[in-house]
């Protein structure tokens, strides 16, 4: 069994403590937190032992009625990998007390590429080598790599442009914007995506642009990829079905905006609604020449959680991509697909090359 | 004098309407509408000889105490040119009366491009021939056709990609999504915009996809052009500054959203806030190799307004374009960066071959 500690227990932490207790070889030591608040009162109903994140906070958590396991430290000392989900640019100031310890830690994406010895996407380099800090790319990073890669294995990829049109903030960020307005986000062309996406693809020719509007539920990419071969869209399509983290959105589901999608999530009796899946428009999915066309959802609360799955594995070294990438999927759900009888059966992609 | 009238008094008419009264070549004969709302008001505050659209409605304008000076059919008898800004559809059906007087007509973008004898953009094809019937086309055509033909001239557009993220509605239709959603629209690509951008180009090259937001202000093009050359980007300014119609959102001016646009236009004194000019976001425009980059906003009430005059003088035939867009950027007030004080002055292209 794998000993996982989390570090942070927000929007990603808490997901990524329900996923690891889900997985067979994985055993969640507890998480860490810095103040008493409702998710703080979650961990708590889950029976996850709770460790304090700043030992200034014990006495809140004291006059809150909480129980606290003992200082961070500790959470760090018992476990093999730490799944680090604070606040962007503070994980990498915890990086001193991982190797102190000599526990083996997760980033997220928000904090700097360099701030770990290699970025991770399960699907494009799940091989970490000898690593001891990994960075799961952001959800945006990590939803254009689990794209990319396999047209990239097909087809070859001569340029890439994307246009995110990227949710203004989570559903529980109550005070941020836009508010009406559609915002270049940043005005500057590239946006920093193109970059994230090269951590992972340092060969690839990639354009992004950035726009931020008044939406929480899923960001939106437009897509363009000049090929280097000339496939149909139906061989597009069949590629891309074979990749298990990838869900068409039926043509024929009623399903026309993230609303419905995220409605259809919830009613599948998923966890907080989250699909850890791109969500690919079927219908959007066209060749012209051999340039691909398609439009894609990501759901920015929840597809980097089966990559920080993977990750864990990864770091421990003791299974493959493959072996990985179908635990990760079987004990946690992934696979919308199946909700909808009239789609085929995906399997996890097994190529040769990795 | 050309002889005015303006069928249909909404969004659009009631701006072309006062743009007419601001030209000195033109007189404006009157205003047709169809219901004597808070818009038949302000025509009569205007001191416009309002007109009934729909005869059966003359006694609903007698109870709300507005004069109508005569059936539509009147207006249009007494007028050179008509613009027809009613509902998308009517404007269509409205042709055979347009002919029955031999009065020749501007339809709106809203009407299918077969409805006219030509499509028209002052820019890219103000010279219409013998034509009687023409189609201004959509805000969104309008914007495309104003970056693209100079874009051509100068550099040869190879290849065309946009990715439109349309406001969801006006700010008066109070009653139309989407809300807290990023709504592909249409799903499938192209959206309707390339092929209505080729009613002005039959030629280029173009794809677009289109994404509907929830914002009422403007919408934002995302644009990426391959061109046949390598200008620098320095040089692409330098192009498109030379057009009256294209804004320069300039970097230092604090202007981050289409809010503060706004709020800047309706700062300069502009009434109703409007923009006529496409609004390039300066610190988008970026060449990467051979591909130009940049986000524009278009003021969808707005920036065919300009157009419909010029297309008023083109139906009228007794000026080149150059002299009308002078006249239309003149007397309309064409010219947002003059407000800024560090921007050097613009003129008009005039460009030898046409």
């Amino acid at each position: 069994m794998i000993r996982v500690g989390v570090n942070g227990y927000g929007t990603i932490g808490k997901r990524v403590a329900d996923a690891v207790r889900s997985q067979p070889d994985m055993n969640l030591v507890g998480v860490a937190k810095t103040s008493p608040n409702y998710e703080a009162e979650t961990a708590v109903r889950n029976g996850y032992s709770l460790y304090a994140a700043a030992p200034d906070r014990a006495a809140q958590f004291a006059r809150a009625g909480i129980d606290i396991a003992g200082p961070v430290d500790e959470l760090v000392a018992e476990s093999d990998v730490i799944v680090d989900a604070t606040p962007s640019g503070i994980g990498e100031q915890n990086c001193e007390l991982y190797e102190e310890y000599d526990t083996k830690a997760i980033l997220q994406g928000g904090e700097a590429a360099g701030a770990a010895e290699t970025s991770f996407n399960a699907r494009a380099n799940y091989d970490v080598g000898h690593a001891d800090i990994v960075r799961v790319v952001s959800c945006n990073t990590t939803g254009l790599a689990r794209l990319l890669k396999p047209l990239d294995e097909e087809y070859g990829l001569e340029k890439v442009r994307v246009t995110l049109i990227r949710r203004g903030g989570d559903p529980g960020q109550v005070d941020r914007g836009p508010i009406n307005d559609i915002v270049p986000d940043p005005a500057e062309i590239p946006s920093h995506h193109g970059p994230d996406v090269n951590t992972i693809f340092p060969e690839l020719d990639i354009d992004t642009a950035g726009v931020k509007v008044p939406a929480t539920l899923m960001h939106l990419h437009s897509v363009n990829a000049t090929l280097e071969s000339d496939p149909t869209d139906r061989e597009i399509k069949e590629t891309l079905r074979e990749e298990s983290r990838l869900f068409f959105v039926p043509e024929q589901a009623g399903i026309d905006g993230m609303g419905p999608l995220k409605e259809f999530a919830r009613d599948t009796g998923r966890q907080r609604g989250d699909i850890w899946e791109n969500c690919l428009w079927e219908e959007s999915i066209t060749m012209e020449d051999s340039e691909l066309y398609l439009f894609q959802s990501i759901h920015q609360e929840a597809d980097v959680v089966p990559e920080n799955i993977d990750a864990i594995r990864a770091l421990a070294g003791q299974h493959t991509r493959e072996q990985s990438m179908q635990l990760t999927d079987k004990h946690l759900g992934v696979g919308l697909e199946s909700m909808f009888h009239t789609n085929r059966q995906r399997v996890v992609p097994s190529s040769a090359d990795d």
